[in-house]
């Protein structure tokens, strides 16, 4: 059962609701990071902004908590309060139902009423609620997203520290499963560990043999990185030979690796700054169609708050972007589902299992 | 790489260790259910009673926190506290090694000298553990285990609200992966719905929709069975055509539902009396080499008190029992390990990826 | 600020609604424990039942996933499906809304529209939730309810594992905030562990030092209650000077101790039939005006099954029945939600710092 | 019963041990940032680096996985990786036992054998492990540090979502209990909030009410501060005039915020490059003899790594620092224990009542 997209209701402008509407009020920024007196925030809804009577646009790559800035050429731009510039002229107005000239259009993709009601929100999501479906629906969308969009995966240090995930998602790197990786330091550090002397921490990353002297190989990776120039370099050389980032390199997928105040080294490919790693992560997600957020709640937050909920594809046509999150703890899940998505699901399990499952259904064929 | 048992050291009682302690001192057990003061509990280790001067007994049948109980005609058995008879002759002593007569043999399994240092105790088994080899290992013993052992599960409620979960634990068991089932109503009444109403509490195993008074499905399907009488009846006559306890009983698979106070209905099959499930449970423990415990922390801990931690074979081999408990939560997992165990391993996931995972891995080849 | 009840809507049976409602139709159940098809379920809510034309009756004590039976002499009784007897009237008719005769009443205590808006009901309670406003009323609730309701805990055995909260418990005891004890096998025997050897399975419940063959502790409090005969005996004797146990006893506290399969022992207060002690149980929770169930989730999701939502005071008055769930997992919460209840309320935090705080906001003056 | 310093086990430099070892190499780190090949990497324990044959050395600030330097003088600095720079003399050897002259010295505190075995290290804290011990431990250290130590503390944003927890923390600083404060944007943003709205996220931190538009209280929050200028000037000028922050400014309390990908702002005293605030953090560690890290596995891995065992008092004395962990899960309470640590220790509950309960036991008298 191929992947169908849910269908947008683009807005009648004719109605009296908008017809009715003023133009928004946009007021300049009175200084550099910040907004003027009653800015609007941008939610995690496609939303229009009257920027001339008749004139309703939808901001082409938008995400949430951002102020939408008017440029000039009428774009509009949706900005974090950080890269605010003072004069930059911001939306103002807080009502949602053009009363402000300005609609949250919460009800854009009309999921529920999808004929196979596929991707329907749920709440409560447990350990124990049943996920098969979760796994096809995803292999669809996978397969449909491998030609026709564009999947980021958000990683936290797990996924390398098992053999078969670690295989497995390297596979999904070079099956074309994998168009942008978002991670950490971790990630990269054990990863190229794991690379160099097959152990994570210290421990064989497959018998959990502790090595002698291992608890030194974690700063060896860095510290051989670190003298080699770069991971790419490490790649190049032919130093790694295997791996998550040797396949993303070798793909040449882009990647954001965010700094944190936890890591050792760092990597040189590292992002100290986190505000220009957002940006950078930004520049990914904003293209982003799906995104698979795993065993990071840093990082799954950090992504979740930049992911829009919508893309404006090239034909115009506006299309919902996915959110996967997949965590042992209903806790995480649960702090990602009260900000609120409206295409955010949950798979709670190890993401060991997942990995590997996933590669798997999307790989193998059932005998 | 097949699986090979452990040797198990045979203590050497020509040493003077042995040959120099004092047979162990039986006392008469004062009333029904109390031991006579001073009594030995046993342990979760092998463990010899000097009966008479040079003759050391190891009890066929153990099991922890029980007394070991001299029967007419020399034989040991091991006996839960609420199972003494006024007048059975109770080993007394609590010194382990030979001051009493008795033998506590921690060290029976060399397990970590193994060469392949296979199924080694690891501490502090987390989520981001890597479990791959554990898994390998795993089909290796079930493969061994099919053919030679005794395999029993442990299931708790969630393995069959998802509906790949459930299919391919039937296939286990029609594939000769389960010897024995200890579980609970709950387990049995959400197996029958789903094979009554394809739902779970209401909602459908597959696709997660809400049925209308599918609340009701839970209680009918309770209903329906106790108006035929039994499970294994709805089974016989063709009302129950997939699932769990369809293929257990096709099969002939011995099993134990035991009551709890969670309870709704209860089921025919179901045992009230949880004392006399524990007796039926131990029925299936003594019998068992390998025992999995999946998401149920009642009968997991349950079972891993019951559970020998060696088995006497036929030709007086002793080998250990192993024991696997899957669940999502360190806490449930640390509890059991806090209890010791020579043989026990953990996999931290969800069930449902579990038992899908070890199907495929023991049932489908690589392509 | 004192605890006010909630009001009671009472339904106004004038309306069209009722009055042109069929009388409910009971049919015969088909044989012991069996239901008659069609029958009626009971929910959380208060239901009316339309006995004869004009005369809608509530149940005086409910429960959910019951049937509801007409008596001789025309009361109704709301019975399990086990405790049904052949030929008993249960109610048919699965409408919700007056079409069989019944109603359920979902609207009975208008929570939400209470002048200061205690006791909403909040969804998604996580870790970070605030609870500062849940312990203010809870203590405005227990002193309400010491001197006009009936308050029953329901205790996991982690509340004895810890010095401060076991005397802080049976402090609760003796200043009369606790009418009934809902437990099992373990949290006696813990209890009387602490109270004989001062340890919880052999380790110092206040220093955590383990004591020399302290794992005979556990074995050697059952056997000694044993062989005294009862705890109440132990206590009356004048062996256990201490602790939970003795408090409840002391005061002629109601409790059940109901068996598990987990169960070592048992004492012999315990009840070995699951469904004899749902019976007890439920002779308790039928008086309840709150019940807090802490640290167990079997003896939660039990008493939690049979909580009622209300309960008729003497003089005809309905009033709400509280239930407070307090423990660690958001898995053990939410499943306790996703049951659904009309005034189930969590906290989320370790038993320990909550038996201890909420003696302290008893007990004690702020300086 | 007054907390009192555990004594520090000087080594016998005259033992063959040492005298027969040979002087440490120290090799120029080959670039900025890279070590030496063979470099020693600092662990948990107090380490002896014999700089010139008899003269052992003790670095004075130390922390786990960094390198050691000889600097000019003699004095011996531990450095992180990315802080080296080119021709630093960084010892070299990774033998423990002085066979390349360096001791690692892991029974410095011979914590076990002291009279009261306080502060024992215990495994496998689980929720149902008995605190009381452990707060009581805490009131003395608090009360012993609070004159004579340094007490940092490392906080999660759970602190100040809850209005008593709020309160208690503040009072906390107030009474002297907080030397220093380590945290990020989150905790400061919504203390913010909680301090101009009364809201965290948007929902009342008492009542949970939640507010009309409140969900921009959290960018108002932010936005109001960065038109500002700061938060100190926001204290200065009376506009927060509650709340963690403003306690911490008012008594000048040094604190560090650090910044994440998950920021919104951020506020202006925030760091955003991570490896800057590393070094803030760490020149706090560095004077810390206690750090209590509650509800947040970032920033407690973080200080965690960064935190030395033990300190180098002004009069030559060595005592231990101690490092604790409060959290509401196994799982990052196991994370940090598997890194090792000689003094750390967990309570596992909410930070709400932990704070709370912290701040009677340190302020209030028992009635």
């Amino acid at each position: 059962m191929a992947f169908i997209l849910p269908i947008y209701a683009v807005p009648d402008f004719e109605q009296p609701l908008f017809a009715d509407a003023p133009p928004v009020d946009f007021r300049k920024a009175p200084g550099n990071g910040i907004a003027p007196e009653n800015y609007h925030a941008t939610s995690i809804y496609p939303e229009y902004f009257q920027v001339k009577k008749g004139q309703w646009i939808l901001p082409e790559e938008s995400r949430m908590d951002c102020v939408v800035v008017l440029e000039e050429g009428g774009a509009l731009s949706v900005k974090e309060f950080r890269n605010i510039r003072q004069g930059d002229l911001v939306a103002c107005g807080r009502g949602e139902n053009c009363e402000d000239g300005i609609f949250v259009h919460a009800g854009a993709f009309d999921i529920h009423n999808l004929p196979d009601e596929k991707f329907a929100v749920r709440s409560r999501i447990t350990r124990e609620t049943s996920f098969s479906i979760d796994y096809d629906e995803l292999y669809e969308l996978l397969r449909y997203e491998r030609e026709n969009g564009y999947i980021v995966w958000v990683l936290g240090p797990a996924v390398v520290f098992d053999r078969d995930a670690r295989i497995a998602f390297a596979g999904l790197v070079e099956s074309g499963y994998v168009h942008a990786l978002l991670a950490g330091n971790a990630l990269a550090t054990h990863d190229v560990e794991a690379a160099l002397f097959s152990t994570g921490l210290g421990q064989d990353i497959y018998s959990k043999q502790s090595v002698p002297l291992g608890h030194y190989h974690h700063l060896d990776a860095i510290n051989t990185i670190r003298r080699t120039g770069s991971i790419e370099k490490a790649v190049e050389q032919g130093r790694i030979t295997d791996g998550v980032m040797r396949s993303v390199i070798k793909n040449s997928i882009p990647y954001v690796l965010a700094g944190s105040i936890r890591d050792d080294g760092p990597l040189p490919e590292v992002t100290p700054d986190v505000y220009l790693a957002q940006d950078q992560m930004r520049s990914i997600t904003r293209r982003a169609t799906t995104i698979i957020a795993m065993a990071t709640q840093l990082h799954a937050i950090a992504a979740g708050n930049m992911a829009p909920s919508y893309k404006v594809l090239e034909d115009g046509r506006v299309r919902p972007v996915y959110f996967y999150t997949v965590d042992m703890s209903e806790f995480a899940v649960n702090k990602l589902a009260n900000r609120g998505s409206l295409t955010a699901r949950s798979i709670l399990t190890n993401v060991q299992d997942f990995v590997v499952t996933v590669e798997r259904g999307l790989l193998y064929t059932r005998p």
